[in-house]
């Protein structure tokens, strides 16, 4: 495809529209190379959007609040992007369908978009692929991006790298969970939310968050993350409230980080995360597919179960055939 | 450090050095250049042990059931490795202490040893660490390895692909589970184990994971993941009995890839990622390094803060400068 139709494509998508929009995202995931060509050409107009990463384990009711999410910013005349990642499936390469059906009442509003997103191949191509789809949804000119994933590993957390404001959810009476936070999730929050408040167990892990947090010795900008609870009566009285409340304090994170000039050291973060992901999409990927279609993958995968090298000597021998001196 | 050194080392290593095994898994852990050297010339000692994974959601018990796997075995007079991976932390760089500890009494035994590993660096480094640590296990004499992963994202399961039998760890009672388990672990489950099975829920997680297994149009080599079910008392009477259980079903497992011819497809899988992540140290990290080094990292930041430039324009920059051409 030339220049030409990947800038009219890109126009499109700048004007709103959806099925060009869907389509590239597609193409995004599914790793077909003249995506890479439109994404140059809708960069430029990327940078606006509010940036909204909500994570937390499978069953914490993520999805139930981006709905409620996306029907309070849309009384506020808000345009969104909705962008639900899953990473839990790299061999089936179906993202949890259930959740897109839970959002399908705002499918009839033109100013909601939202779109799944599988693992597809190896190379951590899914943080990229999120990466890519956000600056699709920015250069439509969503007001606000939520990017929903599932779980506590690296790949979530490298997702999350792409995000302005981090809403980690929670859910009380998962035991060790509190651990687990300790350990990864803690460093990337910046609003908590208890969800299903009205369980046994929100008191203790209120404290245990709390604790947490008064153990910190600073927050970055000043911002001690909030703890936002939600009751899971979603149609009772309050509810309505307290999903206000998480929305001001989403936006208070959002004002605090440009009013501490700390925007610019998350925009800052992400180019290098960026940066990095094109590098292993324009030198790695490339060199695979040569060694793949040549057949030399199989030679040296068979000279690695006869032990007759190894695979750092391998590496290093395709290092050499592939890079120019230093 | 010559390679005269790194043979003599790979030679103690052999000879069952604790000492030297543990540096060099420290080293590999940390990157350091050299450890790759002594792991060449490991490899040729390596393939014969039983390399066998467990994962699941923190809080699964799955410490306290390496704990008793390993007394198992000792009463067999196996020789144990043990390696609990822990990829939920990026940031800290620090596994869970607490696995160690409760590892503890078997601190004693010179045939059982126990390491961890935590994320460092990016790029999917801990998975070829969780692999060069298997080797180094490995080429110590260990008749089984353990590999312990929290979680279910794509990193642990990228780590599953360096073993042969993988342990899938649940408990009941964690609501959506079924449907996480579902979206990614069932692909890679050998054998199914409900831990704490006398709490609430055991029974309908149990039909769940039948119900999902009696869907699967065929298993390889004919081998359906058992389920096997452990009770939260482990002083009380019948666990003893369950573990055995487990660990049958662990080595029916992997006689059962030997016997169909299936073993090594297991094999074959893991050299191929294996020299996947090899490639990815011996080429792009030290273009990463020479970019960090020259301040050319920054610049091209720079570039795309200022909106002058893209990240896959930027990366194709690169890749020109330090590839051949094809």
């Amino acid at each position: 495809m030339n220049d030409e139709e990947n800038i009219k494509k890109a126009e499109k998508i700048r004007n709103g529209d959806i099925r060009t929009a869907t389509r590239l995202i597609r193409n995004i995931e599914n790793n077909v190379p003249g995506a890479k060509s439109t994404i140059k050409h809708l960069f430029p107009f990327t940078g606006k959007a509010h940036v909204v990463g909500l994570t937390g384990a499978p069953g914490a009711g993520k999805s139930t609040l981006i709905d409620s999410f996306i029907s309070q910013y849309r009384k506020k005349d808000k345009k969104i992007g909705a962008l639900l990642v899953d990473p839990t499936s790299p061999f089936t390469g179906g993202a949890i369908l259930g959740d897109r059906v839970r959002l399908q009442r705002h499918a009839e509003d033109p100013d909601v978009f939202v779109r799944s997103l599988a693992t597809r191949g190896a190379l951590g191509g899914l943080s990229k692929a999120a990466g890519d789809a956000i600056h699709v949804m920015d250069a439509m000119g969503k007001d606000v991006i939520l990017v929903e994933t599932v779980g506590t590993g690296q790949q979530e957390v490298e997702i999350m790298n792409h995000v302005h404001t981090v809403i980690v959810v929670l859910v009380p009476g998962m035991g060790d969970e509190v651990q687990a936070i300790k350990a990864g999730i803690l460093e990337v929050a910046d609003v908590f939310v208890i969800n299903k408040a009205d369980r046994n167990g929100t008191g203790k892990l209120y404290r245990e968050l709390m604790h947490m947090l008064d153990m910190a010795d600073s927050f970055p900008g000043g911002w001690r993350p909030p703890i936002i609870q939600i009751g899971d009566m979603f149609e009772k009285e309050g509810f309505g409230k307290s999903i206000e409340e998480l929305l001001e304090n989403v936006q208070g994170h959002y004002e605090n980080l440009v009013e501490k000039e700390l925007l610019g050291d998350r925009i800052r973060r992400k180019a290098v995360v960026e940066l990095n992901e094109a590098l292993q999409s324009s030198i790695l990927a490339p060199i695979l597919e040569t060694l793949i279609a040549d057949g030399e993958m199989d030679t040296m995968v068979d000279k690695l179960l006869k032990k007759k090298s190894d695979p750092y000597s391998c590496a290093e021998e395709i290092a050499k055939k592939y890079l120019k001196k230093p």
